[in-house]
């Protein structure tokens, strides 16, 4: 057994240490996080993406613990599979609100009876073996995240989770510097933070400035306010019931997310909603337009959510109409911004007043820019950096930045997904390599998909196919009737029936000189992929995949 | 005929009024632009959009001129497209640099020596009919932009095209100001306006800043400086060719369209180019890196561009390294985000320093802001505002910016591509709506794709096919022999076997008892898609298409 503690970031879909990171120590292991990504938009058809913990295939009954920072999905929501997977009797440690997500996640799966669920929160200390875990309290774009202090035998390591500073929470709640400063006077080995904000140049904005916002749009407005925003983003929804409640309104919540996550964190405590102020859809509907507020999902342009329906006027029972006010109090996540744009789009060609995060200031991000990163550092003052929580240009900058505080380069390590670390007292230096790729859940199936199914979607998306059916008649050296061709994803099919008559007769043709015995099937095919891929390239300039099928008879 | 004038805007995915305006007056047509979009991320495997121009179809003596703006692609690129649909023989006027692009394009399409193309110029003014244009220098992110000013019977039109103010311009060519003030004084009817930039609260920044971020960049990077830009930035290309004589260094393009621009530009004299400063990719190879610019495609993160292959390490004459530092002077064109992100990411993982707009001021854009916007209403003080060129909401945007600037909102016009809009001397309304969508080109063909087709690659690139090829012995009413079942996109074959061959025997059993005859190969193909839709959904929770095709035999 080593001497060294042994970290290993996973990920998946580009970015770094985001989503599960395995410490291990002597025969001892434990893990922070379990999340899901979900798809690039090269990920066809693909659900979920989780990191690849094979790493820990032969080590599973050396795994003490899984504990969490916060509730996001993609800290949380690849816990299912990794129980699933060979872990079900992993003690698991969360903060209370983090846990309730979780029990509701696990529910779903029909885990949670087996699960073995603990609570800590900001002040404990949790021993596990060799290890010793303090939860720290941040601020973050969910209530009750955590930094985690992990005490090893070769020092303390400090693992930010999502974070940032704000001096001025609506909910009182600041990231606790008193902790992060005391851990950083008893000495910190090594600090691996959030790199995501690290392009914002400055701190980011207080919520404060979201809750003047909200409160100016509902000052100037007359008709019913609409505000879309993240379930999770529960500070907000606080504020927003505050704000409701000042001006007279009440608030309805629509969307499957929202009113769920609205009920778990009233049941916990974490929504303090006087009597009367929250009502059911059906009850606002029946109110003026200007006592109601509608608290919705949708804020990043999903098709199928409450956003999008009443956008394009497929909602049940809501049907916007000018006068109506629509807030999008969300930042549209890389790779949603198309979908946001048209939704916004949509709501403006109903009339209604659409305010979004381009126009005014209603929303600001969860993770902290660069002067919240140096404040943790200056906080911590850690003898190494591990830069995590980003993709690979953000640890790059903030390693840069670390630098710039006087960090020797040498003390900083970038590192891939699956690269590991090791540290001891005395020394640090990058490892082994293990892998680090990611797993796929495509439909029901973990690791249904292979690299290949997915070069053969992006195909199919850009040319489609043409299939051709051939009867051989082996006895005879000859087709049995006339190839049958269909295509989809190609090109319409009636106005080119001219062409597909060519490619049969064209292929008729080039089998009528062939002496194909019954095991030629591959020589038949073949024939037939050359010949028809060159006759619809010469016409269409496209090249769909040709599927040949011969049946002997 | 109507003695209105009326105005057809056109645009292809999304932006209104982007690629074309139609402009007819009694029974005389001229055409503004003839532009391409790219497709978005839901038209899959579509090459270009264009606008529907069918309004034109009934008209096609009647189109008098068509007059260009500048030499962007979703300006000019559809005019080989438009040329041959039936208008070969209507002039053509375009500023200088705008021909020069315009007649590389027509010579690719073999359309060059037929088409009649004029050149106009800034304080020029050309009669078509009862038409007078004059076009009027503006700013643009490519040299000789023109916004046209177009004299009717009715009063005077101002389409300003793509533009912005730069008052400290590095070519020392400013929007014409004077010109504009000269149209307001004797009075415009309506203004067609730029609304691209109107999220943007301020003016835009001028291209100095880009000038001096650059020459800093110069200063201090001693390996070789590789720029990635839009080919048609001239301005900026002339920038680089400056900055770096002063930092002496020689710069060599590479990327086909960088060489090809920077040829056209030369020989128009849109770049002025000292000797010995511009060398070839193989002159510049062989010297010092501290002596060496390269000038690259592939801003936008283009898998097959220079830049991108230089990333991946696909380049076949340059390896970047260490030292090398690479400048992306481009912003992300909305959609390509996830591209450049990953092009950053993989420059910082071969060492190279990466610097990009977020971190620096290294682009700019050539739409104006709010300020720029607000300034050209004031320039031209019209009596009707149609804001043009952008997205819906902004439009909106540019609606409002001009009713808080005293507009009746019953003055301006926001419309959709094919909403006519009328105008006389004393009045303006929308008029009817004509056709105003767009066309795909889809490798060869114009109009090769259906909305059909596009739900088909849409849902083959989610779930891929499953096809199943059943020889039917019509005689004995049952199957010549096993079904062939092929699989791609959907899940790996092998690993899959077993349920491909439960597949097989749940078809054979399900047709077991089936008395089908010769005539019935559709019975056969339902009953085929029923019981292996509902195998694969329930094995996979996916659902490939299924393609049933039947030989009788």
């Amino acid at each position: 057994m080593s001497n060294k503690l042994k970290i290993v970031p996973l990920g998946g879909a580009g970015e770094i240490g985001k989503n599960m990171t395995i410490y291990e120590y002597g025969d001892e292991i434990i893990v922070v996080d379990v999340g899901v990504m979900f798809p690039t938009e090269h990920m066809l058809g693909v659900d979920l993406v989780l990191p690849d913990w094979q790493y820990l295939n032969d080590k599973k009954e050396r795994v003490k613990a899984i504990l969490f920072t916060h509730g996001h999905l993609d800290h949380i929501g690849g816990l299912p599979y990794f129980l699933k997977d060979g872990f079900a009797d992993v003690p698991i440690y969360a903060t209370r609100l983090t846990r309730g997500l979780i029990e509701g996640s696990l529910e779903e799966h029909g885990l949670l009876a087996d699960a073995k669920l603990s609570t800590y929160q900001s002040g404990d200390r949790v021993r596990i073996g060799q290890f010793e875990i303090e939860p720290i309290r941040v601020s973050h774009s969910i209530p009750d995240s955590a930094a985690l202090a992990i005490r090893t035998p070769v020092g303390t390591i400090v693992q930010t989770g999502d974070f940032r500073f704000d001096h001025t929470p609506i909910d009182g709640r600041t990231t606790d510097m008193a902790h992060l400063a005391r851990l950083g006077n008893e000495g910190v080995l090594a600090l691996l933070g959030d790199s995501t904000g690290i392009e914002r140049e400055s701190s980011t904005e207080s919520e404060a400035v979201v809750s003047e916002a909200l409160d100016r749009i509902f000052h100037d407005a007359d008709g019913r306010i609409i505000i879309a925003t993240f379930a999770s983003q529960l500070q907000r929804v606080q504020e927003i019931l505050r704000i409701a409640r000042r001006h007279d309104r009440v608030v309805a919540p629509t969307g499957r997310s929202m009113i769920k996550n609205v009920e778990i964190a009233r049941e916990l405590g974490y929504l303090s909603i006087p009597p009367g102020l929250l009502v059911s859809l059906d009850e606002a509907m029946a109110l003026p337009h200007d006592k109601v507020v509608l608290l919705a999902t949708g804020s990043q342009g999903e098709p199928r959510a409450a956003l999008a329906r009443m956008a394009n006027g497929s909602h049940r029972q809501i049907t916007l109409e000018a006068g109506d006010t629509v807030v999008l109090s969300a930042g549209p996540i890389p790779g949603n911004e198309e979908s946001v744009a048209r939704v916004i789009d949509n709501l403006f060609r109903l009339g209604t007043n659409v305010i979004y995060d381009a126009i005014s200031k209603v929303h600001v991000s969860g993770h902290g820019g660069q002067q919240d990163i140096i404040l943790m550092q200056r906080l911590l003052n850690p003898r190494y950096i591990i830069p995590l929580h980003g993709e690979f240009r953000h640890l790059v900058l903030h390693a840069r930045l670390a630098q710039r505080l006087g960090m020797a380069a040498s003390d900083i390590f970038i590192v891939e997904n699956g690269q590991t670390v090791l540290l001891d007292e005395r020394f640090a230096s990058v490892g082994e390599r293990v892998p680090g790729g990611w797993v796929f859940v495509d439909g029901s199936r973990v690791g249904g998909t292979s690299s290949n199914v997915l070069r053969e979607r992006e195909a199919l998306s850009q040319d489609g196919f043409v299939l051709v059916s051939i009867a051989w008649d082996a006895a005879r050296h000859q087709m049995a009737n006339r190839p049958r061709i269909h295509s989809r994803g190609f090109v319409p099919q009636e106005p080119n029936e001219a062409m597909f008559n060519e490619a049969a007769d064209r292929l008729t043709q080039a089998l009528s000189d062939a002496t194909f015995a019954r095991e030629d099937a591959t020589a038949i095919e073949n024939r037939a992929r050359n010949v028809l891929g060159k006759l619809f390239y010469d016409e269409t300039r496209r090249r769909p995949m040709v599927v040949p099928i011969v049946h002997m008879v």
